[in-house]
């Protein structure tokens, strides 16, 4: 019987309905619920609408009580118009296999109970979260914009580049790295200090923190690239905004000074927004309401609201000295805990009464101090700032961080010097501002935060499958 | 001047050159090749071909002395339709300008001096390779490639997934891993074992070397999904097939059964090389031209053939036991170093008769026997095979392998228990089995390898920016 049937999802189905009336059709999925002995609603992940299937009558009682939530299922049967209103269009089953049932007791203790589950309970079932509305509109979210990435590269003229994850240099010259080995450490040779000789590479490796200086090699000949990986943090920072392990986007563009970089940087941006309302509004409209649920005491904009604020305007550009001026102005009536002072990093405090209270717009910040700032962005002629550019964003700060990068030799080598980091380690990179250097920027932006904010979870660690922090690499 | 002059790519205007005709443009890019003090050739990396500038003849001198190979410049120029016959058209200069010179000392020792250098010396100067048309032709078509599969699964109703790279288990059951820890290797702490309460994690951590037991998780709930991230084997292989950091793409599909899963495999490598025809045939015409020539001894079919080859036929299905019978009735004629022996893991020499002599054509691999296969592999009735996989490719032999995966629970269990691995740590990926298991397949493709086969690169780190390989982490 099956041999002829086509086999569809639950999308197709649902998206072009009016096609598939009264033809007899194949589905397959996870029972979410069943009522009278007759309804069962039907999910194949391929979209959060589940799929009203209504049982034949003839079914026996003992195969009746196999029909219960989280067991999966092949139906084939007929397509018809909805009488409810819930739906347009229902399956009336002719035939109707059990694949999986499920074990009662295990089930009480596991996140299929349908009832409320915290968003800490669902991370300690991760390899079962992917079955809640909740999770499963987050991972087709996080597919769109992650695909939207890629395409509007594409379409730009990016080349996709994989820089090395095992490094031997740290590109910021800061931030705690693990280490990566395949020395026996009840057995560490050592002669004075570690014999490193006898490791993996010969040589003490890490796990990269940026893809960043890589990649500039690789625009300085292909033009415009982007990377799109894994990138680490050994920081002991529990908290929702930080993962030890998370995934980095990060353009590099040969003969573009900042002002394109900041309006690559906005466009981009705003693209990937448009889009996904676009294209996810069934997933965003889901948790929109359930986050008006979360929210429902205090009088916090939507995430609709919040997402179509961003395409609204353009974004504000200051230089982060007329920043501090704004903020000096304001710093009696505003209370910051931290003081203004030129030469500060902007605390969130900061960033926070510019985007959501002066400016109401994301705001681009360019021109910071050369102290607070990498070795490899552009130094102003003032020689006290560097043509770096934040984008800050209501609720999670920067959202993009970038540079025009110094393409200059000489000026690139002192820069190293001054910051003490061993410049015999990036000669490869220098060599790139020896032979043809060009005007060059670019930024780094990181996925799960992005996610974060178009999805409006509080937490990080609950936009990525598996997270690893600090004490916990649990799946 | 530049104010309102548009910027495009070489890519641009060669593609569409008759809307540009006449007209005035800026260009960016480094100098190829300088002739006759009047024509430059200059390459952006947006694609392999040079545009030819035009310099106006009242140049001065000490300008023209900067006119070098390697060097960066602007150009602002009208562009007309081209006299010679090596191009369409060419840039008639009316303004240029000079970003960055070369260092001529250091030049000489560079790979960007115009003569021929081996592979080995480009490796060595990774940084500045993708500025040959070799790289650059290898690193566009590499994008193409990436981009297609992410637009492949897109389409196909697939949801991309990352899995981790941390991890705490290895799911083979086999092959060396990489340790990460922040444990300081001066000081380990011992208590009679090492104390792995005081690293980051609070356990031992490795670098994941497949991200299938996750994604399996992912593809249980929302139907179809793939991972495409960086894997790693701590493995002592210094050949030119193996890289010990390279990028791994793992669909896995609720529903599908063995069958389905060949569907896919097949189609999927047959409308990726079609694609990759269709849209870098510049590149690849370039390639097939360099590799005629490297091979001019041999009677090689030519990288485009080899490329047809693939889309020609159907992919000769055949099971485990069968091809072991056709190679046991060559095993005299054919002299195989390995004794062909029902168990035995097909060999290169096996392969390759199977794919290049035997059937002329790619060849699906099936039901192999259970003991050389991984514990996840669905067991068949005999007892003795599993629902295993290999696509066979000519050259490079298997370019994917996969299963249906082991969806009964008590199964799976035992052959957990019977390949010695602690079902403990298994816990998760063994409670899938437990809530509505479905049949369910999935396979792995090693991406540098698909690259290494379609750009007919012998060396696997010639595609591939930065190659970690055993004592080499350089870059």
């Amino acid at each position: 019987m099956n041999d002829k049937i086509e086999k569809y999802s639950i999308k197709e189905l649902l998206d072009q309905y009016k096609i598939f009336l009264n033809k007899t059709v194949l589905v397959e999925g996870w029972i979410r619920s069943f009522r009278n002995s007759i309804f069962v609603s039907l999910n194949d992940g391929s979209t959060i609408q589940n799929l009203q299937i209504i049982l034949s009558k003839n079914l026996e009682k003992n195969f009746l009580k196999k029909i219960t939530i989280g067991t999966s299922i092949q139906v084939i049967g007929i397509i018809t118009e909805s009488i409810g209103k819930k739906q347009s269009i229902e399956l009336r089953s002719l035939k109707i296999t059990i694949y999986g049932g499920v074990d009662p007791k295990n089930f009480q203790k596991s996140i299929l109970q349908p009832k409320q589950h915290s968003l800490e309970t669902l991370r300690k079932q991760a390899h079962l979260r992917f079955r809640t509305n909740l999770f499963s509109s987050i991972m087709r979210i996080r597919h769109h914009i992650a695909f939207f990435i890629h395409k509007y590269f594409h379409k730009n003229g990016f080349f996709y580049i994989n820089t090395p994850i095992i490094t031997t240099s740290n590109s910021e010259g800061s931030g705690e790295m693990f280490q990566v080995t395949t020395i026996d450490l009840k057995n560490v040779p050592v002669k004075g200090k570690i014999d490193y000789k006898k490791d993996f590479f010969k040589c003490q490796t890490y796990l990269s923190v940026s893809g960043q200086l890589e990649a500039e090699t690789a625009s300085l000949a292909l033009g415009k690239v982007y990377t799109f990986g894994p990138v680490f943090r050994a920081e002991n920072s529990n908290t929702s905004r930080h993962l030890s392990e998370f995934w980095m986007i990060e353009p590099e563009m040969a003969f573009y000074h900042l002002e394109e970089n900041m309006n690559l940087a906005e466009d981009f941006l705003k693209s990937i927004i448009k889009s996904i309302l676009d294209f996810c509004i069934e997933d965003l409209s889901f948790l929109n309401e359930h986050i008006k649920k979360w929210n429902s005491k205090k009088k916090e904009i939507s995430l609709l609201e919040k997402l179509k604020f961003i395409l609204k305007f353009p974004f504000q550009r200051i230089s982060y000295t007329e920043a501090i001026n704004i903020l000096k102005k304001k710093e009696k009536n505003k209370n910051f805990v931290y003081p203004v002072i030129w030469g500060i990093d902007l605390q969130s405090e900061h960033e926070q009464y510019l985007v959501s209270e002066y400016f109401q717009s994301p705001v681009i910040v360019f021109d910071y101090p050369s102290c607070i700032k990498a070795f490899y962005m552009r130094m102003n002629k003032d020689r006290k700032t560097v043509r770096a550019m934040d984008v800050l964003f209501p609720e999670i700060g920067e959202i993009i961080g970038g540079s025009q990068r110094e393409e200059r030799y000489d000026m690139l080598l002192n820069r190293i010097k001054d910051t003490k980091i061993d410049s015999r380690k990036l000669w490869w990179y220098l060599d790139t501002r020896r032979f043809g250097s060009v005007p060059h920027s670019g930024f780094g932006l990181g996925f799960d935060r992005l996610v974060q904010f178009i999805t409006g979870m509080k937490n990080i660690r609950d936009v990525i499958p598996f997270p690893r922090t600090p004490n916990n690499a649990e799946f």
